[in-house]
């Protein structure tokens, strides 16, 4: 669902692979054939299998099993299984394995949030920061999609989102909302939102002309209080907590009759943990 | 002093920035000018800011406070300073923050897991695996060697290491033995090392011809224990330990007279927190 | 403030120049300098000097007068100027050239649709289709944002915008709208329109879980009286008109009481006409 | 016949598209099975189905109607159609039209050239100017060729053009006609044409050592007695008339008897409109 | 005069530098300063300073001597010198001479064709084949330019050359001749040649619409007979020879009054050899 | 065995066919279909057949013969054989002779030291220095293994190999010795050479912390006598001779004793000559 461009999954497979496999060269596989399989080692959503069978396609590798992104695979099972020259095998063996764990351990913590989020409240929604790893927002991205959620911005480009960085240059908060309506005409059509840090300021945006508002760093038990305040003053308003919510508190966060939570956890973290086998099959 | 190509510079900028700053068009923040700073949150080995350098004069953004690679920076700490138009600072802001964050982590890691390594064994060194993030390889190495470590290979092009996914493919260990004279060759003077994971195996080894052995998932008490035997078997075999070595058990590891640890630990965990300002300076 | 890489700008240049300038590598011109400047032939916004400059640079041209992008500039004037070597100028003078009379024509027109649109309805937002030209989104975008318009949707990735097209897929109107919740929930946060071809459609979705309704190819006559009906139902839904907008018909559309104007008019026409002189200074 | 890389091809494609097609996903396509087609509104010379072909080969999306570029298509006609997944296919539904509305509208403009030219005079060129939109230059050559045209110069390359900006450079027409030996000598076989703008300097240069010399801006009346006197002089000499050439008086220009048109002409103006059919085929 | 990109500069440096120098790395040169020189070892046309400036600007080494590209060079002088960070220089050491010794290599056997052709006649250009090395083409070109020669062709897309691959095509010889006129039509005004194997071909296309004819492996003393009858059917045709012409025979080819001679000699043999000196010069 | 990415393919490609074939679209080479064959003209050691196919295949040519990378061709030999559309096989003629002829080359020059210098001494290894031809590292790399050598380094980044130019920055050779444990932890587990020029240097640094020993332009009949004492000192030394080794000396250094042969010999000279063939085969 996520395009990669050619290039793209080239870069992945030279990131390893700058010339050659000197260790299968030098053992000197011939013409071999391998069968390379996947396991779980810990129930996992999948994901990257689409990229890893174009990998595969590159190295003449036949799909002889294949999981989708997206399906949640218990402990041990098998998963991707494929055929072909041993050279070819050994030569992407790592660069697939590191690509799938990647982004499954992703997808993994992020359908986890959303599960215990809408465990909680069935229509809130679960979106990640910007924070996504260094050269890796595409990949990542994919991974929050297959995981249920979706990212908060693609970038800086598509939305507004004002920060108190942003406040300090325009006067002020109070200011800056009597500026809005040139900001919604600057932005021409595009929603926006404000982020606040209290209750406070929060009151007093609501009634201005916005289309969300984003609640940073506001212990969930205030925020239980607030949001109803907010919704009296603005129902169409789009309420959005942040600030270091993770598996570990999110349903308090979900509690609180927000419709967004906008989280970094799922981008950090160990990634999944695959067993990979590669067998002999005969020789050509 | 790893090189990124100006493509690379340019693509960690247009994954946050495919267009423009849509926030900072529509609040309208014309000449004003800014200035950019950042603190550390703990204690943290600094990584990546020779890059933000290079993306701060892509901005026409002046450093104005700067600290290099490598210096261990205590907490609450401002380290890197710059100035610069208001509009173009907020371009970056995420982009700087992130590329730094991610690095620094990582070098933090490396550099404490070398910190114990060598406290137990002065002349050990602490190398990583192949597994770091899709897409991160040079930057993930960057932040290896700030540590002070670097990465047991920079992929499969440089070295030969022989898994037991090669040795089924060669008839076995005896066999992969009696064929070693062939593999150096073909390996034509490049370094030859096998990975077995156990005491048996790596006897039957060491007396090889072979540069390096690698002992995967071997207790570190067996080790200290296997590792005189194979000295004395062969006193200039290269001995590697690896499989789920961390800071928690490094030392331990450190501890069994090995050469070299080979571990994935430092790509894994928390980015770096840094607290970045954007302060308003005056106008142009 | 739209980012350009180098190797964007490197590719405007080798379009054109792939090796090197034939023509004044033949006629020898050696180490004489030139002076290159622009002039409009007809009043123009003016688009696409912060992307010359960087060519400037490039060939070692310095700037002696400088005009940005967004300034209006009477016929006429000669609005940028540089000197440097006479075959560096001779080798980017065409490419310049271009850059600036297609990014000026689109701007050109884009501000005259704004004035005219805004003269009617003075909040009213102008924005554009995705249909620039093929390859030339980056620039277009620059344009359209200089021309005080911005894009409707910077792509597919942004935005949930459902055409008829999607419609037929998901079992009719009706259906659609009753999916909403969940079409919703998978957007995560992300804004919702639709576009519908009639007043009988746009006053059923009126009612329904939407940021925006589009309306397409309606008579600016049958939207005047349809706009009103759907803010009663929906006072917060964002109304768009669009379906062959012009110059000529804007202000039609304008006066309806649509919030957003959407159209391809900009991309298409004829670039602006710059005069382009290069004169000899002297001889190093 | 023009070869577009891989790269292009995918640049095309994340124009649009640079992550996924956030209303397909959220409306929930699933396995719904589609076909697109394409059908004129008005005549057209086809141009860009080799790369819509492409672009549905990375999307799985099997060709069920094919015609060429260089087909005339009647209005009315369905020109191509595919089918494949409906995800798939609402992901580059406008990319795949633009693309071919785009290079459609110039080679339909470009044959119209060529057309009303050769009516005239049946061995003249048609050629365009370097004035190709930014980064639309191969697909605006592969437009111009299908249309029955070529480029005059592909770029600063590979022919020596001299315009009045290089004589200023060296003396003058009378010092440049003296160093043509020595600008032939320097382009080393490669074709020389001199432009002029007016009768006397045409008249002074037809006899000097070039290869062709282009006509600008002198009105048609007055070229057509001027073309007989050149011939006379130098009867090898390939004659172009350029400057404002257009539908609308190339015949003319072509009747003056030069060799060669050149003219921007068809790179401007509207890109031909396609009917773009969606319609749902079965589950699978 | 060639244009490299800023990706072109950097490919050459990450083909030697894809990470880091480990050698300047584990030698520890800390903040030592060098001064590198580059010294000739026999006589040479100095090709590629312009680059090599470039990768000196990317790695902070200021020029303290320079050349430039085209100038002679006696054996034994230094003519480039720099100075800079002790570790920056020895990581561009090798692909700065690589770069210049190859390209002036074939500068330098360029300007010795051209200097023994000239020699015998004055006014014969000498031009290089399309067999430069794969992926070398503008760096070759260059270094062709520097020497006093040209390309033949660019590459497929400039001219027309019609070898005898492409005649038994088109039904032989006499048949293409009577093409002439509808290959000249779609080739819109660029040169058509015809390349022969024999005197006798060579005198049946003589009078046939051609710009050129190009005369292979024909031996010089037939040459010398055949170019007059040439000219005596049509004078203004542009003659070529081809054919295994090198140093060693090349003044043999210009004395039959030709007016091209076109040879791949160049591209071959060993590159120019350069003494590369690093001293240290001060620590900062 | 060596991964080209498909942008490295359409490079290769690009480079002769930026956009077109002139001469086959004048020509109207229409529906032809043609048969090209390459056969040699003198015997090859054969490289690039692969990266051929992958041309062929992007070009829709179906190979009716293939040989592989590393056959030994005898002179006379056809070894490859496409049928495709006469256009296209036109098209990539050049492109792909080019390529094969360049690595058929290299190789074929590489198995020639590899067979001499085994002959005389069955263990010994030849690889290559870093001198290749910019921009083909990789193509050069290929052929070097398809000739049965390696490269001796694959850049800077995987070794350590110390020159003269390094020892004189950190002290001379003594204090380099002393040097050698901290530079030995630096490298973390990489090989470390250090390169000498007489005998006395070579025995000096025999018996320090050292993988290997580079002896550069050392006469054969010297090493011959050095070789025993350093094996004496050092037995696991890694001993390599450098300097000007070609065909014509390699069997005398072979004999020395030395592990390891570094050149750059095959790099240069001219280009494998094959015969290529062009036929009709049918209309389609």
């Amino acid at each position: 669902m996520i395009y990669f461009t050619d290039s793209e999954i080239d870069q992945l497979i030279t990131e390893d692979l700058p010339y050659f496999d000197l260790t299968s060269l030098s053992v000197k596989l011939g013409s071999k054939v391998a069968r390379i399989s996947f396991t779980t080692r810990h129930s996992t959503v999948l994901c990257g299998t689409e990229e890893v069978i174009r990998i595969f396609e590159k190295f003449h590798i036949q799909p002889t099993l294949l999981s989708v992104s997206g399906e949640y695979i218990d402990e041990g099972i098998k998963f991707l299984e494929g055929e072909g020259l041993a050279k070819n095998i050994h030569s992407i063996w790592r660069v697939t394995a590191n690509l799938m764990e990647f982004s499954s351990g992703i997808a993994t913590r992020m359908r986890e949030l959303v599960t215990l989020a809408q465990a909680v409240n069935k229509d809130i929604s679960v979106v990640t920061t910007r924070k996504s790893q260094p050269f890796t927002k595409k990949l990542s991205l994919k991974a929050i999609q297959t995981g249920g959620g979706n990212a908060h911005r693609l970038g800086l480009s598509d939305t507004v989102l004002i920060f108190n960085n942003h406040i300090k240059f325009i006067g002020g908060l109070d200011m800056m909302i009597s500026k809005l309506p040139q900001i919604a005409k600057r932005a021409a059509g595009r929603s926006i939102t404000v982020e606040v840090q209290n209750s406070e300021d929060a009151l007093k945006i609501a009634g201005a002309q916005l289309d969300g508002i984003q609640l940073d760093k506001i212990p969930a038990g205030e925020l239980k209080k607030l949001v109803p305040k907010i919704r009296k003053i603005n129902p169409s308003l789009r309420i959005a907590a942040t600030g270091s919510i993770s598996a570990s508190n999110i349903q308090e966060f979900a509690d609180t009759g927000v419709d967004i939570i906008v989280t970094s956890f799922p981008y950090y973290g160990r990634p999944a943990d695959f067993q990979v086998n590669i067998e002999p099959v005969f020789d050509l």
